[in-house]
């Protein structure tokens, strides 16, 4: 037994960039606006203990096993009636319950694509779908997106092109459309309209990743893409950013039965743990949500003033940016010349974290934009952050002047 | 938009068969000898809502994060401690904490295969492995077992002839050592030994499905396949059957950390809920394991000691079976022009479920026998089940016999 051979594992699986801010965690006093995570204010963590010993105690014995009693039934109708707020109307048996919407949208790519297949994405997009796209050994090109959204006359254009070179559609196309990761940018109700019609034309899917629709500090909400083409749309929500991540519970919709039991097909770890569900289940009959969703709102709106204030302070007119009316995210333009990985790690060791933009296209073509996410972290923390980031930038850009004796 | 095209979806689904028994809930007394469900007694619902309130109090703003505090490091470290008792020796990195143990399945079987490789099974085996192996488009075959566990001469044999006729060698096998799924039976120990070595010396990994390990009537473990071959080995289990099946968590351990690594890649649901894991560390330093196991296991013990009576009561010499010495199942060999599947609705409509033979093998060789679970049901109505089995298999042998004019 002393000799091991070679083995060869899976030809699946890509080369995937790991982001800088990885290793962050390094910095005794790190300000972390690199990741997305919700302000611990944000959870209700009184409601959720009440919420696990009523779980427990009422239904422990059917909670606990393999396929519970009430709860998942519970969970499944609030999503029914709360999807009704984005104008989707839909059966309880077309909603599946995923470990978080990250689990969606892998199962959404492997029942939609087979490995060569083609999937195109905003530039930018969230990088944790491109990774999910890459393990599927699906092809992703982008289409550019503006202040609206995903730019859908560009997108016609791609389209009409595709299909006169007798080259590939995509199977799906990939949408963020409420405070877009890492943009914050809406897409606009004509681009909606639009990008539906494109779907039934050329005959794609969307995928509509609306993680983050909760999060409008106005607490208005457009109606979603699948309104308006709800035959050639799955749709995504998810509770990571309005109960709490680490449930690990999130949805999948869609109109096409099919599309469901194929999703469900693939869902390995069985029902989203029936255990949790029951626990949410009584969160949701308890909690009052519109408050409970202005009370984050109202943080969140707050820490993104402040925000705002101090890139306006400590950077003034160098660096450009849409305002965020809700979501998580500040994206932050720098002059096209600038190279945001060249101070990436020097702020990392001035102890403030943020995500490059070159890890947001599928190509890497644009390097001058950073993501901060603003909700995890406090105003005084936010104004020491966003200083710590202008002092690495300046320090850097210094250094190029001097190195190129300007 | 009215007409809607035609959208062809991934061909990766294959036809998958539905178990007679998925329509068992229609019947309002039905005694479910079908699935391998947990007794409710088994739960510890009392010291599971000590630890939910534990984990949300002393720690809720981590434990609800999408990367949590110190819950999911005390887990791994107790999966470390736990797995010494099978002759385990590995390191917290190599350990990756999964939603359920299919999950674990699904994910070796991902990372060591591509579409269209080879994998070996057991004949019989656990029809959800059977599933997952098919999603991953692997051709699979199997290897036939008695009493002693799956036959390793045999294997042998298949493994010699396939290098003579240059075909293909199985990427893994799938082996149950332990209370095998649905045949109750355990590996030898030299059939371990010899198993690992054919790995090494064929170069094939094994997967070690090691669900029911703890269920062992008289406490006594036998090393693992593990413990004999680390370095071809993924081991697998859950704290389905001695937690609680809703929590949704097992684990897989690998010698190879690269193994360990892609099947976190392929992970999409992220950190296995770390409210959960939070929720199950608490109880992990609460539970006198040692003690909780012996309650589970002389509980199930009766209910198989009555479970067998029951079936010698009514049965006599027409059926034969292995006694199991821990698991949950009793797998029932009929005569073999028997096919189970010609009573399998008749006891239905009497209010019993069943699995029949056909659904544990590959090639639905085999239609001779029955697995029935002993744990979730009690003395009482184990009693009545099977009787009520015994009179629709009479029923059915009979009509069979004045057909053939016997």
């Amino acid at each position: 037994m002393e000799l091991v051979k070679e083995y060869p594992i899976s030809k699946r699986f890509p080369e995937l960039p790991l982001l800088s801010a990885a290793n962050a965690k390094k910095h005794p006093d790190l300000i972390p606006f690199a990741f997305g995570h919700p302000a611990k204010e944000s959870f209700d963590i009184s409601l959720l203990s009440d919420s696990a010993v009523s779980a427990l105690q009422l239904d422990g014995p059917r909670a606990l096993q393999y396929s519970g009693g009430a709860g998942p039934d519970h969970v499944v109708n609030w999503i029914q009636q709360r999807s009704k707020h984005v104008s989707i109307i839909v059966e309880t048996q077309n909603i599946l319950v995923t470990a978080g919407s990250m689990q969606a949208i892998d199962l959404a790519t492997r029942t939609l694509t087979d490995p060569g297949d083609h999937v195109w994405v905003e530039a930018p997009t969230f990088f944790g779908a491109i990774r999910q796209f890459s393990l599927a050994e699906v092809k992703i090109s982008s289409i550019p997106m503006d202040q609206n959204g995903l730019m859908t006359d560009e997108l016609e254009r791609k389209l009409k092109e595709a299909v006169k070179d007798n080259a590939p559609i995509p199977k799906f196309i990939y949408v963020m459309p409420n405070y877009h990761n890492p943009t914050g940018v809406c897409l606009s109700i004509e681009r909606r309209k639009k990008l539906a019609e494109l779907a039934y034309e050329y005959n794609f899917y969307i995928l509509e990743d609306d993680a983050y629709v909760e999060l409008s500090f106005s607490g208005e909400k457009l109606p979603s893409i699948y309104s308006f083409g709800p035959k050639r749309v799955i749709y995504l929500s998810t509770f990571s950013k309005t109960i709490a991540p680490g449930i690990r519970m999130g949805w999948a919709l869609a109109d096409d039965e099919v599309i469901i039991q194929r999703m469900k097909m693939l869902k390995s770890d069985g029902s989203t743990s029936v255990f949790v569900q029951e626990i949410i289940s009584h969160f949701l009959a308890d909690v009052k949500f519109e408050y409970h969703m202005k009370r984050i709102n109202d943080l969140y709106c707050a820490r993104k003033d402040a925000m705002i204030n101090a890139v306006k302070e400590c950077f003034g007119e160098e660096v450009a940016f849409t305002e965020p009316e809700g979501g998580f995210f500040l994206w932050l333009s720098f002059p096209k010349e600038v190279n945001t990985s060249e101070f990436a790690s020097a702020a990392l060791s001035r102890g403030v974290s943020f995500i490059e933009s070159k890890f947001f296209y599928v190509d890497r073509a644009e390097t001058n934009h950073i993501r901060l996410s603003f909700t995890f972290t406090n105003e005084e923390d936010i104004q020491k952050g966003v200083k710590r980031i202008a002092e690495s930038y300046y320090q850097c850009k210094k250094s190029i002047e001097v190195l190129n004796g300007v």
